[in-house]
């Protein structure tokens, strides 16, 4: 059952698309307290009550023990004191004691103390505005299940989408993507995809190329031929030049945001000075979503929208302030406190929350100030993509993923996580972010794999991919400073090759899985303590996860270690798989094992009574032959199963015998 | 067996104090390739082969798969893609299908490649100027012993050094001494000592009081009667300020660095423009040791050494370059770049390395570049106090520990890990970090508990102190920033109340064990693998730690969880305490066990045929009493054991009964 309670009069966010009445009861649960700028809704917490969700978020799957702030920001680096991520994600479920599920509605800034200042408190902090669901069930799924009902049907990409993507922000050319797919190929390592990052586009420009893509659309005919899709990026912000077309276009459709006096309003970004388009309005969604024509028709189906908090490096008054004082500064004997004031000034330059109080949207001829609607921006930037695909080609599915994301764009897109880094400490991060964000509605999803910022390690890589094979958005990606980390450059070429195999050869099983969450309003990773509720062992389980209805994983993500302890809540099969037709499987039973996962081994465990489709794929998602599947199996002798697939672009469920 | 190698013809750096003949042989392990400005070392890794050592740096036990760097930095925030550390710590142990000690003995900047560009390389670059040490011993324990008997006997500290810090940078007058000192009091906390941080100066001058100690001796005497300390900070740099003595002694004596012209070479640092006291030469060292005579006369027994590596804000002729481009570049329409060449050289001003090679030390007469001793200038900070403690008063230990470290200062103070983070990660890093620094000598030490910067949780001070009860520097400190942690001012009083008595139970123990590792060449806290050679499962394990010959440690270092799997090389008696005169224990088997840990307990491990010797302390060091000690026991009858103890200033090995 989930209950609405208005608070003051919010923007609608379109979050939620069911219509819900309006409660006139006492808010249950919460202590709530009105104070002059915000309301404060406090909850007595047990020593056992756990906190789930809140999506993006750091810390682990019980979020429990940190403060949080829901203000999409550029969150590089992610680190273990950040307290804001890419994304705002506004859902939570207390388990415990009581349980049930929260939905702050709410456009702007919340804070979650979650037994920060106060061990036995958490108290969150809103604006005046917003619209609160509380969402009862019985248990943590049905919550789940209930909220992901009202919020509508998850976003499903294209088949090929869950195929392996090779992205770098280094890639400057038409030869830079020919030579990462001939590599590849030279390897033996499977690709479906090449990231395009912005050096790519002319001096920045949102939908063009540079010089090197002289014959574009044959370039991307080409790769396709060999199974390989170029994802282009999308940036948020339009470059100010006016020998550019979009630029002029955006200005004549009065499509950007503009200060409080309605002239478009600068800010620095990748291209240096640029306009942000004004995606919360129909008018610039609708005008910025048909610029993706000018991709369409070069026959590319897969994007990526970045830089949409918006991150930006400044604003152009506040750059001229900041280096006046400095200027001024110069050559004088400073105090500590004026050199501070210098480079603080200077420092306060990029994201700086004043300069999101400086711009508006113009949202049905009212303008609104962007920081009261800050969070969804990156929304209706996935949005106008994802509307204008429906009318450019109402058939086809796209792929389309973002960095920023708020509850309602899992709708129109997937996410990936951001710009994390090659840390031991963030390939766990995705495990811990990946049910929360199944919590709210975003399945296809995924982080960098191996890291996007600092420089990865061989060992890292081999272990983030042994659990990335398993995730829907399954891309390794860096930035251009850091050291190579593409497969088909690393030194075990010959376990790369392999292991890349079994995400093919798991495909058939995550692709069903996928499309089973999407309609079933269910999660595709689930936290253990969701299912065993009888097991006081699983409620501190934050480093496992159930993938599906079937499968248990326990990924390794520390080094120099030869394996980790496991938790097993059931009887269950280990299954060790090195390539795509390759494996060994043991029954253990229930209770703690330590087990050893080798560099060249994909360790899963398996449910009693289950059946997994095998694919014997060795090339790419075009390799899957669904008339040539094999089992792996656990007191299971079914040779038939019913499989969710896309067969011309339809989702259909399908018998499929199992050899 | 240690082999002596010579490279080039290398500053004395000291940290050798044992005589040893050079070896012409051709060096063993290594390939050596001489570049034109480097030194190459190669050895091939095997994938089984450990690398342990290196002190003070980043990630586990382990130190195989990241790069490291031996340069001395303020290294504040560390993460995971820190390459350094405030300390330049050379010495390494390959242990595996060849297991032998190295050390690099250099004054400037070395780098270890450790399997971080090929997984299966180890690439040791140094400056063409090196004496190389190679050890050779029976196993690493006898590589460890060897070692540290070439560089001389560890510093021993006082025994109230084993009591309870606080410190907080924030502490700004006598009076937030004071409420310290009460606070702990009313709560029935145990306290030894309370840092003095650099806000309690006058205006940043080292050896300075600010006004509100207008009666500063009456202030430490009145505290020291309750049994408190204080330990107050002294800078590595003195404040340019023509009214200020110190300063006028300095100038007057040539005490400081130079330019290359000879003139004193001015930085920025807390007190704004400052001049760099040169400990490297014994005219500076000397003059700098005599000022500790101001803080000395006051009764003050214990100090912290801070900034050493030396931490610079910015040189003054760097800032001015930097201020003058952004004021040139203020109302332009700059470019990206030009943008980011701006904020660029403002970011570069702190502690930019080109500074470091601008200054010089005058050595015998001779002027050295800083840049080519620069690890050189803690260790001998430290070392210019303690030269000049003797001289005070020869008879007595005085408590000094420094941020800034080389071996050969391991001889003259203590270290604390420098700035670190309110992270769950530096918990176990601090885990990782012990043996490698105890392996260089460094035996006193510790990391802030509860973390320095950013702000901390109350799960986190919990799970942080039931590990730090067992580590000889044990202080709770953190930055002026960051939500308060002492334990007076959190909510679980009384866990905190009973859990610090612990470490006062412990300390008959935890002293004993010191003295044995200091007078053998021995380590305090021994990785698994040293000592159960024969037990494969032990080599991985790098969250567990041998504490002194009898107990083994397994801290819980992650948030949201009851307990930790812990693995038991042998039979052991699983100790709880609760305070220092209740306590729980059972026998646990050989094996994988999941131990629970709730927040009011201390766990340990105590191997079969040990005696624990325990105090029923509660308040202070002073409340140590060795006539009324208790006996933790497995398998171990005997009534009377032999301790060191410190009794007027002397250590004795002394027969004490046990209850």
């Amino acid at each position: 059952m989930i209950k609405k309670y208005c608070f003051g009069n919010v923007f609608k966010t379109e979050s939620v698309v069911k219509n819900i009445n309006v409660s006139t009861d006492k808010v249950p649960y919460f202590n709530i307290e009105t104070k002059d700028d915000e309301i404060v809704l406090n909850y007595n917490l047990d020593s056992n009550d756990a906190i789930y969700g809140l999506g993006e978020v750091i810390r682990g799957i019980n979020k429990r023990g940190w403060i949080y702030k829901s203000l999409c920001e550029d969150a590089f680096p992610v680190h273990e004191s950040r307290t804001g991520s890419y994304a705002a994600h506004n859902f939570l479920i207390v388990s415990g004691v009581k349980t049930f599920g929260v939905y702050f509605d709410t456009p702007t800034a919340i804070t979650y103390d979650i037994a920060f200042t106060d061990i036995d408190l958490m108290t969150i902090k809103a604006c005046k505005d917003f619209d609160l669901y509380i969402v009862e069930g019985k248990d943590e799924l049905d919550i789940v299940k209930q909220f992901r009902e009202i919020i509508g049907q998850s976003y499903i990409p294209p088949f090929f989408a869950f195929g392996f993507a090779q992205s770098r922000w280094g890639y400057k050319c038409k030869e830079d993507l020919l030579r990462i797919a001939n590599d590849y190929e030279k390897c033996n390592m499977p690709l479906d995809m090449i990231n395009i990052d912005i050096d790519c586009m002319d001096d920045y420009k949102d939908f063009t190329f540079n010089d090197t893509f002289d014959d574009a659309k044959a370039i991307f005919e080409g790769l396709k031929e060999r199974g390989i899709r170029v994802v282009p990026i999308v940036d948020a912000a339009i470059k100010k030049d006016d020998t550019y077309d979009v630029y002029n276009d955006c200005l004549a459709n009065k499509a950007c945001c503009v200060d409080k006096d309605g002239n478009p309003y600068v800010v620095g970004v990748w291209p240096g000075d640029s306009l942000l388009p004004d995606y919360l309005s129909a008018n610039g969604r609708e005008w910025f979503g048909a610029q993706y024509k000018r991709l369409l028709d070069l026959g590319i189906e897969a994007f990526w929208n970045d830089m949409n908090e918006p991150s930006l490096f400044y604003s152009r008054h506040r750059i001229n302030e900041a280096f006046t004082l400095a200027g001024e500064s110069a050559n004088k004997n400073l105090s500590l406190q004026e050199f501070w004031n210098v480079t603080g000034a200077i420092s306060a330059l990029p994201n700086n929350i004043e300069d999101y109080k400086e711009f508006y949207h113009n949202v049905d001829g009212k303008l609104v100030c962007h920081y009261d609607v800050h969070n969804l921006y990156g929304y209706n930037m996935v949005r106008s993509a994802s509307e204008y695909f429906k009318k450019y080609n109402p058939k086809k599915r796209y792929l389309i993923y973002s960095r920023s994301s708020f509850i309602g764009s899992h709708r129109y897109g997937g996410i990936w996580t951001g710009d994390n880094a090659s840390w031991w400490s963030q390939l766990l991060l995705e495990v811990s972010q990946l049910p929360g964000l199944n919590m709210c509605g975003f399945i296809y999803s995924g982080a960098d794999l191996g890291g996007f910022g600092e420089s990865s390690t061989e060992d890292l890589m081999i272990r983030w991919l042994q659990f990335g094979i398993f995730v829907p958005l399954f891309r390794n990606h860096s930035s251009f400073y850091t050291r190579l980390q593409e497969f088909c450059y690393l030194k075990r070429k010959e376990i790369y090759a392999n292991l890349l195999t079994v995400r093919y050869a798991l495909v058939p099983y995550l692709y069903n899985a996928y499309i089973n969450a999407v309609y079933n309003n269910s999660m595709l990773f689930t936290p253990l303590s969701f299912i065993y509720k009888n097991d006081s062992r699983v409620t501190d389980i934050q480093d496992q996860l159930m993938f599906g209805n079937d499968i248990m994983l326990a990924p390794i993500y520390t080094q120099n270690t030869k394996g980790r302890y496991v938790y097993l809540p059931e009887r269950m099969l280990e299954v060790r798989m090195t390539s795509s037709s390759k494996y060994e499987t043991r029954v253990l039973e229930k209770g703690d094992h330590f087990i050893e996962v080798p560099f060249d081994e994909i360790v899963f465990f398996v449910k009693e009574g289950s059946v997994i489709p095998v694919s014997h794929a060795k090339k790419n998602i075009a390799d899957i032959n669904y008339n040539d599947l094999y089992a792996i199996r656990f007191n299971n002798n079914d040779n038939e199963v019913e499989l969710y697939q896309e067969i011309d672009d339809e989702i259909v469920l399908k018998k499929v015998s199992l050899k």
